[in-house]
Parts: structure tokens; sequence; C-alpha cells
């Protein structure tokens, strides 16, 4: 398994606390930005807030991957609010940081479906918890909290060694409402003319896509892309030799419903490996379907 | 019955899919025009995505109406999932094509509002199906798919015919959450500084609002238009002599929505005919309503 | 209780009817501008609809007031629609105007929930009826319908007064799905680089926040703010001496919503007094929170 994922997963970033996600994209591509083959511009600033972009050559194409993660806040006493939409069965372990130092909790789950910490001591209201990271590496399947999606911002990083044209974009709140993309999508639109996006996350397996069988293509979920993009995008793929899956969903979102909804005319399609129990402690995805997604991400960069 | 709206109702274009309904308009366009009152500007391209506007003379009041329909994608098996909201009964015929020819088949609704296709071959995931076009005219009633939004569209194209200033903007994705008004409705305020919008569009039969007894001018729907433009129509609609139906309403929704919540200050209203069993393989219309619809917007588009 | 409050609960004016509340504010403003530290620009005219912004000096900060409440518009015959979601228990006064003139009717709920007018006569379709006034002073406590968000305008009044810096911005739809946040947070970004906003606003008492124990800054509702600007605002808030109480909610919404949401790169925080019964016909607040709040915005506007 690749340490960079290894190392993706052990940040703190539930939404609207991305900062630590940004600062080690920074340090990555300053640190591993010599061996690419092209140098990537970096976009950044206090017009961007906790979100970057890597610009590479002539970007006709956006790769967006949300640096969030789902997580809880602490409400008052013992209480825990979600942020995104959490999947938990109870007896979980929960991190986090407060004024009085590193916290180690457990989640507990009652019948009326509340949620609450245990901890030694009261943490302060406000904090925000995520699980804590817990990595199960058991050839080929991958077992760790948040594949959703570190996966996705790993893709868009092993795209960066050999991408000529484009740009991988690191958007903010993917699993909370959103807010970053309308403007990333604004200065991608205004300053490269982009037109196309692809989103670099990961999807629920069910009963017409399952992990092991190839990296997902959606078609739709609950959002529905521009036909004739999707269309050239299957073209493609077939014309690849990668393995791939269609997937066609009545619900799930991604970045792609920003984009959709944005006031930019700019065509959109999910791209990504799927997983099991997604949102839960134990997400899993097969290593393949990561290494098919790299390989369909290089391949459409250069042909779309 | 007009032939306009025959050939209309006959035009595959669920949302997503709206291409054959904009090259529809633009052959419509490009063999009449030259006996409208005055030659549209034809606003389309890579900008627009599948949507096209026709700006006539300097517009002070653009119009919308929606391309798309409702409309069923298949999924994997024998499995439909609905686009946008289609009120299904089972047994509907419907129609589309993949990569193995035209379809026709018949939709099956289980107990658990499950929906299903029944047809001799697999159809290809992703495909789109919508109802298959059967349209009644019993005088003054018309029976048919689709009138939302074929009328809409239809009113629009009649209005061209003696249009002075004025834009009438096809837009895509009404019926399955928007994603092209932001974009339209930013280049209309931005080239025309257009403050004025109507929605060309087919509401529900109510209590209130009766298939014959006029065009309908919606107060309010789901959404809250300003009351000073909302006043302005109504006596601007009093004073035109044209049969008119006053509606409000809590629930229901049009491109009115996305105008509202759009970065630009642009008033809308609602004015079209009503319609019994919505987004059925049968919706209703009655044809004085359409006619009363052309003339209140004939009327409005000089007056506003 | 200031007189200025009082006044400003006794204007009419529902989400998309909110002229009446910006007329009194530019009458207000241009009778006590002279007596304020700073003369303001008044933004204001076709491009904002009904929405109207004081700026003092060079913005850095923008402060979000709603001028609209809740209410009811008429429906068909005797039944109501509600405009935002107004918590009635059945016998309020409701008041309104239409062609025929002045309004004062009952409000009658019946066992399914749906609401009723009361009137000696017909009341024309699409007519807005409010609460009527009534306000009730208990010092410390004032009860009256529409404190949301009359305090949050009076607030930014107040402020008016002492303003270096700063935009007081009077939004409209808050209530009611939005739709004046997208262009005002434009101009803002667009004419002062504004990247700060503050909501003026009030929230619901629950646990962990109570009327009389200081204003609240929220750290999260429904939306969740971007952390680091959250953590900036609680250190000037300790730092500042005046009481206030911190907030961490699941659900709630506000201006927040749409900034965050916005194509633009805005962060914002809710602070402002919690309150009991929200969108009833007597809500109530805590005088001293309304003080503090007033404070708070004061050294706010100067730190921030």
């Amino acid at each position: 398994m690749d340490p960079l994922l290894r190392n993706l997963i052990n940040v703190h970033s539930p939404s609207g606390e991305e900062l630590s996600m940004k600062q080690f994209i920074l340090e990555y591509a300053s640190g591993h930005a010599k061996s690419w083959n092209q140098q990537p511009e970096i976009i950044k600033g206090p017009d961007f807030q906790d979100c970057v972009m890597l610009a590479f050559g002539k970007p006709r194409t956006a790769v967006f991957a949300h640096m969030d993660t789902t997580g809880f806040t602490v409400r008052y006493q013992d209480q825990l609010v979600p942020i995104g939409s959490p999947d938990v069965k109870g007896g979980e372990t929960l991190v986090g940081r407060d004024a009085l130092g590193p916290i180690k909790c457990q989640l507990r789950l009652t019948e009326d479906h509340e949620i609450f910490y245990d901890f030694g001591r009261a943490i302060q209201s406000g904090t925000s918890l995520t699980y804590q990271p817990d990595i199960t590496y058991g050839q080929p399947l991958i077992h760790s909290p948040y594949l959703d999606n570190r996966v996705g911002v790993f893709v868009a990083l092993k795209l960066a060694e050999t991408l000529q044209n484009g740009v991988l974009v690191f958007s903010a709140w993917e699993e909370h409402g959103g807010g970053s993309v309308p403007y990333l999508i604004k200065y991608l639109y205004e300053n490269f003319q982009i037109k196309q996006a692809l989103i670099s996350d990961v999807t629920l397996a069910t009963d017409g896509v399952k992990p092991g069988e190839g990296v997902v293509i959606s078609l739709r979920d609950h959002n529905i892309p521009r036909k004739s993009f999707i269309d050239r995008i299957c073209v493609l793929a077939k014309n690849s030799g990668i393995p791939y899956q269609i997937e066609v969903e009545g619900s799930g979102s991604s970045d792609g419903r920003e984009i959709q909804k944005s006031p930019f005319p700019v065509d959109w399609c999910f791209i990504g490996p799927s997983q099991h129990r997604p949102h839960s402690a134990s997400e899993t995805v097969h290593e393949e379907d990561v290494k098919h997604a790299v390989e369909m991400y290089q391949y459409l960069l250069q042909m779309l």
C-alpha cells in the first residue's frame, strides 16, 4: 500500500477545517514537484480560503478531489452533532484536540440514534472529532476510515506526476453542503476557460458496481450530467483498455452537484473506485480499482 | 391543433439530453424567421451547452421556456431510475434508443413503487426513455405527454413571430434540479441588463385555477417572487382584457426558483396554462388557455 | 425599551415584500446620519431590488440583517399559505391590506394543521398577512412578534452610530429560501473585496444558550462556517470582556447559508441574541443580550 495514502488518511480535516490537508498537499507538492514531468502553478491564498489548485500546462479539464471528511462536532456536555453523514454503529474511537490537549474518546450511540462521546474529561464545545485512523491492508483490499476521499486526493496527486495539461482542484465542505466549488469553478472558468470537470471521489458499491471490477464511471447519481459529455467519456473509456464499470443511480452526490448548479457552463463526470461501508470507520476499497482510476485519469486528461 | 405543438411533442429530450430540442428550435427558427417581424440574434455555442436564446431588438424582459421533460434512465437489468418526477401508474409505453437500435417497451410498476421495463432484450445501462408521444385532440382539450413543457416552448415560438424587444430563453434540466438557468441569467444580466423574467411553463390545475378559465399568473408557488413586480403584472393583465386566473400556492416550482437564487437581481413571474395530470403520460391542457398565454406574453412583452 | 425597536416591529415586511422596511431604514438613516460618527454611502436602486446597504469608511467586514419576516399569503377562499415557517397555535390576530382596505383578522388552525383566516369579508388572493404587532416589555424581557429579525436590524442601526469601517447590509427573503444575499455578496466582494461577514439575527434558546446569559456566537448550525474564522472571533470575543455564549447546533440556518454557497470566498459567523418561541406571535428576547450584541458588533467591527 502506497505510503502517500497512509499519510493522507492520518490528516484531520473534517468539513470546515480543511487547513491541515491544504498544508499537507502544499508540502507534498513542494517536496515532489521536482520529480514531476511538469511544474504546476500553485493557486492559493485568501481568495481561495483553505482550498488549493495545481495548474499544469494549458488546462482544458479540471479534476476535483475534496479534502474534507465527515466527522463530529462536540455540542454541549457529552453530545455530538454530525459533520456530513457519518455512518456509526457505536464504539468507534474518535480523535481530536481542544485547548486542553489531544483527545481520544469513544462514540456512544443510543437507541434513539443520538450520539455522545465517552471521555475522562469534558471536551470544549465546537471541537471537531474524527474516526481514529486505523488502516488494515489485506491485499488487495484496503480497510480504513476516510478512504472517501483520501483515495480521490491520492489519485489526483498520482496524476500530478505525469500531467501535461490540466488543473487539480482540492475542494472543501463536500461532505457538508458545499461552499468552495462555486468560487473554484468561477476562477477556473474565468481564468482557464475550463468547461470540463472530472470528480475524483469514491462511490458506493451496489448490485451494479463492485470493488475489484474496475474504476467506476458514473452516468448519473442524484444529479444528471449532460449526456453528450458522458457519452464522450464512455467512448474514450472503452478505447482506453482500462478496466471500468458503469454506474447509474438515482441518489448520491459529489462536487459535481455544485458544478452543475453553478453559473458556469461546465460539464462534469464522476470517476473513481467503488467502496463498501461509506462514511463508516472502516470503508473498503480494492487497490486495483485505485490503480485503474489513476490510469483512467491519465488517459482522459490527455484525450479530453 | 397547431402542427408545431405536435412536432415539439415528438422530440425526445429528457433532462440532460436537450440537444435534440435545441436542434429542433434552431431549425424551426432558421425556417421561419424570415416571416417574423424582427430577425433575432441567435445565442448559442459551447458557453451555453445545449441551451439557446433568441434575442429580439433591445430586450428588457426574458421569457424562459424549459426544453427538457421528465423521463427514465435504465439502471442495471430491467430497473429504471426516474428523471425528474414522472407520475406513472404502470403500463405506459416508453421509447428511446441505445447502441442496438430503437426501443419501445412497457413500464412496470411494483407494489413497492419501484419501476422496471419489459422489453424483448436488455437495454444498455444509462439509456434514457420517455413516454411514447400519444396525442389526443378532443377540441378544446389536448391530451398528451410532455405538454409540460412543449406548451411553454410553443408559446415562446409563437411569441417570436411578432416580438419587437425581448429574449426567448430555452433552458435545460428544469425537471431535475436545474443547472442552466444560472449561466443563462448571468449572460442576460451582463449583456442585456435584463432585470425582468417571465416563466413560460404549465402549472397544476387546482381548486383555484382550472383549464379553460384563462392563462394562469402565479403570485407564488414554493418560491415567492418580489411583490412589487407581481403587482405590476397583475395591473397590466387586468388592463389587457385577456382572460387570466390568479394562482397562489405553497408548493410547486419552475425556472423561477433558479432566477430567484441567482446572484443577479432579476424579478420573475410564472405565466402559463394550467393542466391536469402533470408528468403523466396523458397531461391535459385547454387550447384556449394556450392561445391566451400567447396573447398575454405578446401584451406583457410590450408593456413591461 | 428603545422606541426604534418598537418602530421596526410595526413595519409590515414579509418575505418578498421588504419595500416598506427598506423605506423605513432609508428614512431613519436620512434622519439620524448627521449624529453618526461617519456618513455612510447609501447603496440602493434597481440593481439591489428592495435591499439597501450602508457603507462606512473602508469596509473589511459586512454585517447582514434580514429585513423580512414570516407571514401568510391568502390563497383561495379563506385558506392561508405560510411565508417562511410561522409557528402558530391558532387564534393569532393577523393584519394586512388589500384593494378593499385594511385587514385585521383571526388565524384559525385545524386539527390537520391547515390554516385559515376568519374575517367579515373575503380577502383578495395573494394578499400578505402578518402577526399584529403586540409588544410587551416586562423589563428585562421583550415579548413581541418578529423580534426575528427586528432585533438584528436594530443592532445594525445602533452600530451605525459609531461605525468607522464596515458595511451594514439589509437583506431580503431570508425566511423563505433566500434570493438577495447572492447578489449582495457579489457586490460586496467585487467592490469592497469583503471577505468577512457577520450575521445579525436571533437564534433559538436551547439547553446550551439561554436569554440573559450573553449574546450568542454560533460555531455552527445546519451550516458549518470555516473553523479558522470562527476561532479568530472566539479569541476576540473572549478578549472583549462582553458577555457571550457559544452555540453548537446541527440545525437552524441564516443568511450565512447563502454566503457559504455563493461563488465568493467569504467567511461568515452568526452573532445575536437567543430567543424563546421563534416565529410565534410572541417571541421573547432579553434586552441585556441585545445590548451586548451591539457592544460585540462594535468591538468586532474594529478588531476584525
